[in-house]
Formats: C-alpha cells, sequence, structure tokens
C-alpha cells in the first residue's frame, strides 16, 4: 500500500470550551498539551503529529469551514491540504465534498483508501496503528466500508454501538444501536457491543458512487458551488446503515472524548498552564491562564478556571458541562485569534475606538484591504517590514507611525517578526468594515 | 461647639485584598459599596460622606502617604485637606505631623477638638454620631483623652480591649490590654471590656504638649523636614498608655474590619460587581470584576473572585486569609492607578514596548515630563485637548497622533475629557525614567 489519505473532519462549535475555544478557535487549536520537545501542541498539532509518526507516508486532507482555514494554516502551515465547507451541512455532504476534492483535485484514483477522522480524540499511538490497518484493509479489499470499534470502559450513554458478529480483532459487523439508557449500554457491552469512534475507511471510488447516488453533483467544483442546495444528512444514516459489507476493527488502547472541561482537563499535561500560582491546599483543580496577568487560587477544589482575552471561566468540573445556555448568553466580540500571517488580540474596546495588538510571523503580510468607515494608526512596537498606503511601499521600523484615513488601501509585510499596535477609530467599527484589493509588484 | 476636626489615618499595604489593592492602591480606595444614589463608592468615599453628613460643620484632614495622594484627589477633590507623611513612621509621629500641621498650617488653636478615625471600619451613621459626641467630650474638657470602646460581639483575638471603670455610656479607663487568646477574650467580655476601635479624641494643645515632650521639632515645616529622624513609636505606646485621665464612649452599633477578603465580602453591595454571571448551583460566593471581559461562575461555593489588571484570585474565603506570602512572591508592576488627573491602565508589555490607556478628566494634565530612555508615541482616541512639546502647544483631538522622541518634554491638556493610547518604545521601559520640567504660560 503506497498511499493513505486521511481526511479530518474538523468541526466544532467553540461553545462547550468557553473562554478558550470561541466562534474562530474550536477546542481542537487550543494549545494545552506538551510534546516530548516540551512545546506546546493543540489537539490538531497533536493528532497531525501522531499520525505522521505512525504513518510517514499518509497525506492529510482537513474538512472544514472557512473560518477555521487561518488556525490550521497558522498550526501546520502548508503541509496539509484544505477542503473547505463553502457553508455547514452535515457529514455525508462534506466527506462527499472531501472525496470529490481528492479525486478532482488531487487526482487520485478510485482504488485509492481512504480513512476519514475525527480530529478531536485524545489518543496514544496505537489508535493510529489501528487507522493504518484500517487504510490496508480498504486498499485490500477486505470490505467496502471499514469501522474502529472502540472497547468500552463504562457503560456510556453517549456513544452510538457497534455489535460485532463475533469476539474476532477484525469482525463483521451484525447492526448498529443509537445512543443508550445506562441499563440498555450494560446490556451491549454484555453482548460484546463497541462503541463507534466514528471512523470510516473505504476505497474512494466507493464512496463517489454513494455521493452520486444521493446528492446531485458533476464534480468537485460543482458540488462546491452548489453545496447549498445539498440535503444535510449524516454519514452514518447515508452510508454506514444501508451498507451490508462492513468490518469493525476492535481498539482497546487510551480514547478520550476531550469535548468538556471535565474531560479536557484530563488531559492537561500539567495541573496549571501559565502564570499560575496554586497554593497546598487546592485538590483537583486545573487552571490555564493566556492572560499577561497571574492568577492565584487558594483552597480550591475541583474546579476548572480558564481564562482567555475573551473572558474567564471559574466552574466546578462536573458543573461546567451545563455552561452552553450561558456562554450563549454573552455577548463578546472575538478578543484574540490566531491567523494565516500570526494573531490579534483586542487590548481595550471604547465606543468610538478599539486598541489591537497585531503579531505577524517573518515574511507573512496582512491582506490588502481598506475601511470605508474607520481610520487606524499603527504604531511599529517591534520589528522591521514594510507598509503599502495606497499602491506606495516604504519601509518602516521600531517606533513608526502609519496614520491609514477611511479608504486608504493599507497592507503590512513583516521581513522580521513584527509587533504592531493598531489603534481603529470611528463611530462604525466592524469587521465587517473591510474592502480587500489585489496587490501588484510587492515581493 | 463650632469646629469638628477629623484626622482620618490612611495607611495600608495592598496585599491582602490582592489584586484589587496594589502598591499604590489601598483596600479604602476599591468602588466596591453602592451609595443611596446607585453610584459605587469606595470605603474613604463613604467614610467621607457618612462625616459630612453627620457633622456637616466637621473638616477632614488626611494624614498619608505620598503615593496615595492620587488616589485621594481623584476620589474626594479638593473637599480635604491632605497631611503627607514623608515617610512611613508610626502612629505617634503621624498624629503629632497631623497636629502641627493643624496648628501651623490650618492656623488651629489649641482648644480646638480633634478626632483621629482609622479611615476603614466599615460602620453605620450612628458611630459618627458617637464621633461627633466624642469631639464634643474633647471639646468641654471632660476628659483629657476620649476613647471608642466598641461592643465586642465574640471574643475575638484581633483586637486590643479597654477596660472601663462601670458599666455606664461614658466610663472611666481602669486599663488596657494587649491582643488575647480566645478564653482570655471570653474573660474581659465577661467583666464588661470593650474593642479598642483606634478612635482618639482631645483638643489639640493637649497633643501638641505631647508631641513636644516626646519629638525633637519646633513647628509643622521642621517636623516634616526632619520626619526620618523621629523615632518609631505607636500612639497607644506614648501617649494612651501613660494617660490617667482617659473616658471611654461605649458604641453598640455595626462595626466591621474589612481587612481580609473573607470579611470584606461581607461588606459587598452585591453578589457581584462588574461583568460576572453566576449559574444557579453558586453559593456563599462574591465576585468582583474590574476588567473588561466577562466572567462566567458555575458551581462555586465560599469562593471570593477578583479580578483586575493586576490579576485574577479564585480563593476559597476562609484560605483567603493566609494569601499574603503568595502575593509578596508575585512580581508584577501596578498595571492600573487612579490618578489626580484620571487613571491608567496598562494593556500590554512586551520586552522592548509597553501600551498603556490613559484617561484624563476634563480640565485636568500630566505633569510636563521627559523620558532619557524611552520614545512615547500617542494617539488620542476620543475628546478634544492641546500637547505641549518642548514648549510649543498645539490643539489635538480623536485621531491625532503624537511623536515624542527621548528627551521631548511633553504634556497633554483635556479641554474635554480625554483617552489616549501610549505605546511606550525602547530597551529599559521603567517609571523611574521620569523627568518633570515647570511649564509656564499654559493656561
Amino acid at each position: 500500500m503506497e498511499n493513505i489519505n486521511i481526511v479530518l473532519l474538523s468541526g466544532g462549535s467553540g461553545k462547550r470550551l468557553w473562554p478558550l475555544s470561541n466562534d474562530i478557535r474550536s477546542k481542537q487549536f487550543i494549545r494545552m498539551f506538551r510534546n516530548e520537545d516540551g512545546e506546546m501542541e493543540s489537539m490538531l498539532m497533536r493528532v497531525y503529529r501522531q499520525i505522521h509518526q505512525v504513518m510517514p507516508q499518509a497525506t492529510v486532507t482537513i474538512a472544514t469551514s472557512r473560518k477555521q482555514v487561518s488556525s490550521i494554516r497558522n498550526q501546520l502551515g502548508d503541509q496539509v491540504h484544505i477542503c473547505v465547507e463553502p457553508e455547514r451541512r452535515d457529514t455525508f455532504p462534506a466527506i462527499c465534498l472531501a472525496a470529490a476534492y481528492l479525486r478532482d483535485v488531487r487526482k487520485l484514483g478510485g482504488e485509492q483508501p481512504v480513512v476519514v477522522c475525527p480530529v478531536d480524540p485524545y489518543v496514544e499511538e496505537s489508535y493510529f496503528e489501528a487507522v493504518k490497518e484500517l487504510a490496508q484493509m480498504a486498499s485490500e479489499g477486505e470490505s467496502r466500508l471499514s469501522l474502529m470499534g472502540i472497547e468500552p470502559t463504562y457503560p456510556s450513554e453517549k456513544y452510538g454501538y457497534i455489535l460485532p458478529r463475533d469476539g474476532e480483532r477484525v469482525s463483521e459487523v451484525r447492526g448498529f444501536r443509537e445512543k443508550p439508557d445506562e441499563e440498555t449500554a450494560r446490556e451491549y457491552i454484555r453482548q460484546g457491543s463497541l462503541w463507534n469512534g466514528g471512523i470510516f475507511a473505504f476505497r474512494l471510488g466507493y464512496l463517489l458512487e454513494r455521493a452520486h447516488q444521493l446528492l446531485d453533483f458533476a464534480d468537485y467544483q460543482d458540488l462546491y458551488d452548489r453545496y447549498g442546495e445539498q440535503k444535510k444528512i449524516s454519514f452514518d444514516y447515508a452510508v454506514v446503515e444501508k451498507e451490508k459489507d462492513i468490518k469493525v476493527l476492535r481498539y482497546q488502547g487510551q480514547w478520550k472524548d476531550l469535548g468538556s472541561w471535565n474531560t479536557f482537563t484530563e488531559g492537561m499535561a500539567a495541573q496549571s498552564i501559565g502564570k499560575v500560582t496554586m497554593d497546598h491546599t487546592c485538590n483537583n483543580t486545573h487552571v490555564i491562564n493566556e492572560l499577561n496577568i497571574p492568577i492565584l487560587c487558594m483552597g480550591c477544589r475541583d474546579l476548572v478556571v480558564a481564562a482567555s482575552a475573551d473572558g474567564i471561566l471559574v466552574s466546578d468540573k462536573e458543573q461546567s458541562s451545563y455552561m452552553k445556555p450561558f456562554v450563549e448568553e454573552i455577548q463578546q466580540q472575538v478578543m484574540y485569534a490566531e491567523k494565516s500571517w500570526g494573531s490579534f488580540t483586542v487590548l481595550d474596546v471604547q465606543e468610538e475606538s478599539m486598541t489591537i495588538k497585531v503579531l505577524l510571523r517573518q515574511g507573512n503580510r496582512l491582506h490588502y484591504h481598506s475601511h470605508e468607515h474607520r481610520d487606524e494608526v499603527w504604531t511599529v512596537a517591534n520589528g522591521q517590514g514594510r507598509v503599502v498606503l495606497d499602491g506606495v511601499e516604504r519601509q518602516v521600523g521600531s517606533g513608526d507611525v502609519i496614520r491609514m484615513p477611511a479608504g486608504c488601501k493599507h497592507t503590512i509585510i513583516a521581513d522580521t517578526s513584527l509587533q504592531v499596535i493598531e489603534v481603529q477609530l470611528g463611530r462604525e467599527i466592524s469587521v465587517e468594515d473591510k474592502q480587500k484589493w489585489k496587490l501588484t509588484g510587492i515581493s
């Protein structure tokens, strides 16, 4: 098997791990694990690293929404392919779009093995050994569809169950069961059922056939253009439940769903991340501090404390699973975001002004753009670069000030890494007020 | 009695109510109560308002250190006199300096009644009725020294005790006792003892006599100039314990020492102040948020949560009384301060730059100053005013940018209220790097 094609499904709303996740930073982008070199990495970076270690020959395509593209490029650069969904449908159209992308953009043949994986399981490398084995099974045509079944560790009500025909490592599938109540779950486990890990392996041609049966499209570009017309239908319902020829591979290693603070903290590299002091009477408490100011915790029990530019959470770990409606009530603009070119942090918001810190990585630039309703002032706090104002380029460095009245087309190019303080001025400051322009003749 | 002279002793280190208190903002300056008009007020503002309501004829002199002057002027304006201690000694030199100030600067006669009060008791107005009565007793010469005795509500180990001769409302004093253990305290209370409220009433002449007996000085200016040479000695030791002719006035109303978070939260106007959401499972939890980002608390029990530009505290209320050593370990520059002209907030600190938000109240100005080692850039975010750069004045308004290279003398004058974003640039950014200059010819 020369090639393995991994499709990572990267979704997520950002409510359940507030304030570290928000509308443009889903949980898979939070840097809260530590790799072997001691560097902080996100769930996405961890999963990508693990894939690369176990399957150096694999190519990874991330199926995601437009707003996650900047974060993915920031964390993984150009090593991955990104297949952008024009809008949210359900998993079947998303996987079909990725399949069409593999065939029409990446020109892969129908015999190629594809494994679709969620981006957010917290697992050890043996999990990706199993993924590799699933790719092998798909490649060899052992069944039309291959799944991963996770050996249950408790009668969970949160997962779907797969019923294998026998207790072998690889088994035919007898059927599927929806999320059960605890008692039913206990019975499923007694019968040898497995958790459905949401991993699907198949040959590319198989999926494209299904895609054309259920969706109306010609090729990738056509599906992309008419994506909004496609029906919302899950991959499980459209494909898995209708397929008779399915095998399941049993996986017994570590597998955690870090979807809420209560479970997320179990994956944390340490009790605390960032500027944090905890006294000796703190117990079962995890603290993540992304702010520059210190957090002092004393006598805290069973708490999660998380602080970011978006807000501060102080919650009993159990209770944190009920936070979604409260977070939905909080009307807060995005205060921090990773972008393909670096990151921005909102420092201060007033009625008619906003102050932002912009960090550009060396060799990157902002989009060339202008604003209709606001003036902007840049103060270069550190680094060397060039600005382009209405087509005129000039050198700038630490201490330089650049004024951009409304309508002025502008960008900044980072020749070294650059720190810029941006003050936005106007009565109507909105992220919507941005006109993009084509920049020519600038290196 | 035509005149009452109140001397408020305003001290405090700022460790025990971190992060709302810091080296230049002691607890009495934290705005956490609500007055009858619904406005937030500090302990100092509350005490001053109560004094004024009960004794409209009283004049108030605040004895304090230099670093508190800006906060006092910010909160009370010019309605109070301020007697600045050149450095910290103990209570006797401080009260002597205030007495000399009353005689030599305010030209009061020796027969004038003076009541010395701590600035930080949380009390109702009846307390100041008692203060007024003490002033009356001093004025009429009922005894050379009059004290307030607080009716104990429990056998506290934190306070000194006054032993009255009888159970009358006003009684001669039989003696004093140091902070006892709980059992001894119980015995004192059985004997009818009272907590020493730290209030001293006397005629001005009486205290000046004592002052000249124990300290070596000619007048106010001389004492001020040679303040550092004076011995550190408490008023209790120097005066109270040596005086035979003392009366005590019994006070039975509300009296709280809000010196630690555990007690401080008892005085809070509401469970939370600022942008705070608490779910219904929170219990006995108080939250103060001075930041612009929201705090969400869920399932918190017996906690105090406090967030300011200096840091974030999450503590069990009981445990918070042990915070001092932890706060001393936290090396954090002052991130927010009230000044006589307005306030500043540090927004961002980098290795070679710092971004600050400066708010000037209408009609105020910064000191005219320069820096040796850093450049500065101001962006006016809102308002109208004038800058003076090396003696040259010019109008500025929203959107204007002012650059001040190292060495440039500069100030800004707020003709309306002004918001300015200041970026400081340089390798050695320090509050010490500030040279003040005299500004002439500017209105």
